[in-house]
């Protein structure tokens, strides 16, 4: 009888107007609840029992019912309304807490209390470009910061309104293909677009735009659903098939931007010799220079009929890295979905990907790949059909040198459609005290596994903590590793001593503070230190220029 | 008996201490005297006899015999001696003027006649980087400019000392590679490393490095043999197999560049997100914010055996274009060399490369591809053996489908022995009064041919002007131009009015301001019309910054 308990999770949308409803990740009615597999693995590994899982801790189910007047003159609330209408400018408590929280997990154990910190004294919905410049301008004058939110998915406090301010929501107007242009392969795409109208709009290019093919953007962060193309760019994030398409400061050839300093539209030559790029300048800037409001796109074809899957098993860590390895360095073309997992994550994927205990299960551990010590690696090739079929062949050939037992396309078909979905079991789990977190850096192939190893043990050291890591952005150069965390834990003050602690063991390590989520508020004390101050001088020198008043998300980054 | 006159082509290297030695291109014992056919086009052309090349209008072989004191004090000149050594420094006027010259044509129009501008007050020879960090820092208290001469192969005076001051001669000392990384395919480079030593280490990394593999730089620009690498990247050079391994930009991973604020050591992960990169900032910054001294280079497995060859004609340059703009955006690759002639110099090019008068010619017109409407394609393609082989099957099927002719390896094998010989053929033609130069531009796919006809337009109201144009750097939105114009003219104020208006002419018809020769100071004059001031200004905020006393190659790029 005990074997059949299942906890009661959520499966409600949140109550409107609740805390909840606004830290709930992704769409209110969408759910992943911990199969049958983790929940066990959970109770195992925190000591817990069943009855840890009938009463939740919180639920954040509570209405918000704040009063905070925004410290904003009734002359300048007059001004925005004047100039983008009643219906698009929000002083209410409920909205202006909305937009001023992103997806960490501490703004979570924050909300889920109750409790709030500092909220953006009004939003905004611009209805055009010039209303942005208008408004920019205005701030600048009465020194008003401004703060931009796209699709609220930043896991750093990257738009988190810490001075007050307004804050603008580009998703809500600023969301067009407004050019498409197959001859270049170029869209112009505006900043608050998000990630599935996007797409939708390529994949549907012939009937749209009666292009001749269809397209795909290339970019597939796991926020996909919940992140704007402006987002993408200024936070220089990277897609689960950036190998192949690149990361997003890639991916676009232009944009414009609009700054206290004047507009900015780059150039979208495919190339150029006219000096240090401005372009490259505004990439990753996190909307401490300007708002970014248009970007040209670079597309890609989209033929999933040519896409090949494949999957594998290696016997170990350093087998796997070295395929990997060998792979990005093959000179013949990337996969896409390139994804290796850690021993830890292997044991934990095999289960949510459905494969314990299956028939692979069973050849698996017959041929000596051991649970805790074996690695798994999921993989798929686009691109013209020969060339994809060609990067199987060479990754089959490569993994298998390394001792690495082929899984079939099973494993990778089985992890495709969900992959935007991991992030639904935070709430399931924090119902129960559990918190689950990450944070992400860059390697080179020769310090991989002094970071993996330092950043383990110090994840490990505390005690009954899952660490889970997986490489999935890979270069010739090196790759990221991504670290997944889950403990249990309610205790902000304390977690957020924990997660500190890592970020200093990834800088000491070696690793980068970030290999595609940003800074934001987050990371930046650690910035001087990594970068060394004579670089920090630089983008400070560019806020200066920019931003001479420092109202453009002030405080972030820098 | 007429028909069997050749010029008296030079054949010696200049005379020693002469101007012919400064202006004359590459080896002093290297010569590509124009080929018969060659010269009978030219005396067509221009309306000349065999009579016209018996007297040589000037050679330059003239010594160089000038006086002009360095204006630095006695106490500066000692500072550096007693930093670099005596024999590092030096004030003659033979060394000044080597080393402020570059390859432009208005700079051999003027030594041609014994002219001199600017030189530069001192030549220095670094012996390491802490000697370049010290000059520095004393250069910017005494307020001396400073300029860097790395191959001195620059078409636009890049580092022309108009401003006097000290120029520093990278390649003399800081010359090696510092590490080899086989295991990141990177490796630390000086910035005074010449092409072809770097490429040769690397293609011995086996025995030099005890590596694995074979390696190559992947950079390969006209000016390979006389330019250095930190010279490639500070220009945002592009090689002529970029389109494969990428622009000189995307080459390299990190720099150290020392200038007056201080020290700058980029970050050397293969991606990050930790705001802008400083690395981009620096990148084609052509010395005015500091000086390169060191690179971390992505290299490549060298491995020629898998290399595949193909040419084609094709019927009309648009049909040329149609198929290299299919290519591009085939995804299966990328060809590593990717060169297409327009009609007039595939009309020329099939003289050079000794394709006119075989058997490909009489088929080819038998098989109706005209005369200066059909168009030349030479290709290779890179990488492992069978992505290599299926990038030659797609661009078949591609250049099949456009009508074209497959000419097999023949014309590209033809073409590749001699491809850094051609500048050779200028001091040839100049002996008699004739002019040889380029210009070129990156365009986009959807203003290619209104570029390439209004600049054609442009070069061909001259009288008896020949204009050639190919592309050969592609990506999926487009590719450059570039322009090779030459005419029967000894005038230097007239050649510099023709150029001029070519130069507004590309800016006017929508191409960039340069896609790899980078701007120096010839065209810099364009750069706020072309950029915009509200650009322009963010460069100069960057120099304010990293050269407050504008004493790093004072007068280029803005």
């Amino acid at each position: 009888m005990e074997k059949s308990f299942t906890p009661n999770w959520i499966n409600q949308a949140p109550v409107p107007g609740s805390f909840r409803s606004i830290f709930k990740y992704g769409d209110p009615n969408g759910f992943k609840h911990p199969n049958k597999k983790l929940y066990e693995e959970l109770k195992n590994h925190f000591q817990l029992t069943d009855d840890d899982f009938i009463e939740k801790e919180s639920t954040g189910n509570e209405l918000v019912d704040i009063r905070q007047k925004p410290e904003l003159s009734n002359e300048q609330i007059n001004f925005f309304i004047k100039l983008c209408g009643a219906e698009n400018v929000s002083a209410k408590e409920y909205e202006r807490l909305k937009f001023s929280t992103g997806k960490t997990l501490e703004e979570a154990l924050l909300l889920r209390q109750g409790k709030i910190e500092k909220i953006t004294d009004l939003v905004v919905h611009p209805r055009n470009k010039k209303e942005i410049a208008e408004m920019v301008k205005y701030c600048n004058t009465e020194k008003i910061p401004v703060y931009v939110y796209g699709g609220g998915s930043s896991v750093n406090l990257g738009f988190y309104p810490e001075k007050g301010g307004i804050t603008l929501v580009l998703s809500t107007h600023l969301n067009k293909i407004t050019e498409f242009n197959e001859l270049n392969q170029t869209v112009k795409v505006q900043a608050g677009m998000m990630g599935p109208e996007f797409e939708h709009a390529l994949n549907n290019a012939d009937k749209l735009y009666h292009a001749k093919h269809k397209y795909t953007c290339g970019h597939f962060p796991q926020s996909f659903e919940y992140s704007s193309v402006g987002g993408w760019f200024v936070t220089l994030g990277s897609g689960q098939q950036s190998s192949y398409y690149g990361d997003a400061g890639n991916l676009v050839l232009a944009v414009e931007m609009i700054s206290p300093s004047g507009a900015i539209i780059t150039k979208d030559y495919p190339a150029m010799a006219t000096g240090p790029k401005i372009l490259d300048i505004i990439k990753g800037s996190e909307g401490i220079f300007g708002i970014i409001v248009e970007l040209t796109w670079k597309i890609y074809r989209y033929m999933p009929e040519n896409r090949q899957y494949f999957s594998f098993i290696f016997p170990t860590w350093q087998s796997a890295v070295a395929a990997a390895r060998e792979i990005s360095q093959g000179e013949f073309g990337m996969p896409a979905v390139f994804r290796i997992s850690d021993p830890e994550e292997t044991h934990h994927g095999l289960k949510l990907y459905g494969i314990e205990d299956t028939i692979f299960d069973k050849i698996m551990s017959f041929r000596g790949f051991k649970p805790m010590q074996r690695c798994l690696f999921l993989g798929t090739a686009d691109g013209e059909k020969n060339f994809a079929k060609n990067i199987k062949k060479q990754v089959r050939k490569i993994c298998k040198k390394h001792g690495a037992m082929y899984l079939t396309a099973y494993p990778v078909k089985k992890w495709e459609p969900g992959r935007y979905r991991d992030p639904y079991l935070r709430e399931d789990l924090m119902d129960y005290g559990i918190i689950i977190d990450t944070l992400e850096t860059s390697v080179k192939w020769d310090n991989l596994h002094q970071i993996h190893e330092q950043c383990r043990a110090y994840v490990k050291s505390r005690p009954d903590t899952i660490c889970m890591t997986h490489a999935s952005h890979f270069y010739p150069q090196g790759t990221n590793l991504y670290f997944i965390f889950i403990m249990k834990e309610s205790d902000r003050a304390a977690y957020l001593k924990f997660q500190r602690g890592l970020i200093d063991e990834i800088e000491k390590s070696g690793g980068s503070l970030s290999h595609h989520h940003g800074i934001g508020r987050m990371i930046k004390q650690w910035m001087p230190k990594h970068l060394g101050d004579n670089q920090v001088d630089v983008l400070r020198a560019l806020k200066r220029h920019f931003d001479p008043n420092d109202i453009m998300n002030p405080g972030a980054l820098i």
